[in-house]
């Protein structure tokens, strides 16, 4: 039995809580600075205010102010902190971790100037280098996890040692963990999984513009697009020197988030034709880690493909996905490029 | 405009009927010596027993004994038999056709006795050599595609100029092609693919086993199961030679049949834990192409690992259905197979 510290009380790090519990860990739960109220709700109530099901016994709630007292022994520490947060954990907790290391489950990649793409995990080695952070991949939303429906998930890290010491504490019969040393693979794979499930599910959206809202669903059309973004994300995490295993780690969170993510709302509300500002009015509130990996992405490859190093052909839904999200560009399915000439 | 002529009036070979006569080619429908009845209610309503939509106007009707007016000038035939009706397509139809090409929508493998599998083009070749045959493969459903949800799929074939031609008169603004010579890759991904979709269709069926038929869907469990499939797809088609552009077609096909497919039903009833000649039952008068399938790739693929050619725990998720359909197995998912060790 371990300590494991979660920081970060959003959904995906509050649900950690559950296997984390199950192995009788001692799990502390610590909010950023923004959850204090989610904190102040989980030890009110026993449950986060948007889960159905309440936390196991026996966790610690700490607010971000005690986050000392919550580190004090643990054998790692889980970021939860979405993409809005990860300068925040490069600044407020990675200095105070020491030889702790991290378990990272925010999913994204940062841009530079030149069209470099960083995942979070290299990202964060180049503001402390010291840190050893490994991350979590893989077909599984926070939702499904309390549900306890089965799932397997990629540990990714460069120390087979920490990453088995960290599977032996959260592996339960309804989450298995695989381990890779890939981490540029599986963490580029998750990351442009959400550009791509935004992609796969405007054709939802689509759908019900040509037959009405509430009208069948069609899965030709979802499936064609689903084939596209495999494509587009194999052809990128090679490029990006991930691995072909890693590929698939994507593809399984592709799937579960395209059924039951939250970019399957923007992607059927802009499908649907609803304009930008208005479906993120709609959405306020909900965090859309799609629109900030597909602006980045987009961005990054425009500028390669300027530079010569890419052709932007090559990938015609992430070209969609940032032409709709920042060139105002109509939310229409390029079928004829998917299919090339 | 060309002369179309389809041989096989059951679901997939009646949908191709829709694309074909949008571009005004001469279309006929020949019915195999099994399908009279489905010629006859065409005839007589318009409309084939299992859609809901008319054909369109203009289509002529065939029985299977009127083929030789029904091939007169063709330009092409279309296969569109099941994998019952592979070797009748070999003995009736192929020494017919002289330099007619085929293009074939029929889906599936078979094994030779030493752990060989063949795609069908491959063994309608060795049957009759001067045959030319491409084929289909992809996203793409009948039910999708006579309701012109849109789609891309791929055309095979070793002849560049047969491909284009094809495509000249299929493709519609709901129906875009991709062509491609890489036969092997193609038919293996998307034969592959109804055994992996009966693989991850058996998780909908537990989730309702644990929770209740009916129960909320949990998917989960269904993206690392298809995560899963793809991995066991794409190292397979490899390993027979394929590429890795058609592992992607197989991925979009594995996704539509996994909602959309007859396929879904005998996963789901397995899944349950209902015994295999109880939901044959249930579901007779449906052709299963899963069972064909899963039975003969598993088959091979135990032979070639007897004889020290792959590894069988590389395929965990093929072995457990071909478990299941031959040996009594229980469906249950290994799912720490699938995480590996």
């Amino acid at each position: 039995m371990a300590i494991v510290t979660i920081v970060g009380a959003g959904m995906m790090g509050s649900a950690l809580v559950f296997p984390a519990r199950h192995n009788k860990n001692t799990v502390r739960l610590v909010g950023t600075v923004l959850d204090d109220e989610i904190i102040d709700a989980s030890v009110k109530t026993g449950r986060h205010p948007k889960f159905t099901v309440d936390f196991p016994d026996g966790v610690e709630y700490y607010h971000f102010s005690e986050f000392d007292k919550a580190l004090h022994g643990s054998d790692f520490v889980i970021c939860g902190v979405s993409s809005f947060g990860v300068d925040w954990f490069a600044q407020a907790v990675l200095p105070k971790l020491g030889k702790i290391p991290v378990l990272s489950v925010t999913k994204g990649m940062l841009d530079l100037p030149d069209g470099t793409l960083l995942t979070y995990p290299e990202y964060w080695n180049s503001v402390c280098p010291e840190a050893e952070i490994c991350a979590i991949g893989g077909a599984c939303t926070s939702y499904e996890l309390v549900a306890e429906d089965p799932t397997v998930v990629a540990y990714c890290g460069k120390n087979r040692d920490t990453l088995q010491m960290m599977r032996k504490c959260m592996e339960t019969d309804y989450y298995y963990i695989t381990l890779t040393e890939d981490i540029r693979g599986v963490e580029a794979s998750v990351a442009l999984k959400n550009a791509y499930a935004f992609g796969v599910t405007l054709t939802i959206g689509i759908n019900e513009k040509m037959r009405g809202e509430g009208a069948k669903q069609h899965y030709n059309s979802q499936a064609a697009a689903f084939a596209q973004g495999s494509k587009e994300m194999r052809s990128l995490v090679r490029y990006l020197g991930g691995n072909d295993d890693s590929i698939d780690v994507g593809i399984g969170d592709l799937f579960v988030t395209v059924f039951s993510g939250r970019t399957r709302l923007i992607g059927t509300l802009l499908g649907r034709g609803v304009s930008l500002p208005d479906a993120l009015k709609q959405l306020e509130g909900i965090t859309l880690e799609s629109n900030v990996v597909s602006e980045r992405v987009g961005r990054a490859l425009r500028k390669q493909a300027a530079d010569g190093r890419i052709n932007m052909e090559d990938y015609p839904m992430m070209d969609l996905v940032y032409g709709i999200l920042t060139e105002n560009k109509k939310a229409e399915m390029p079928w004829k490029s998917f299919a090339g000439r």
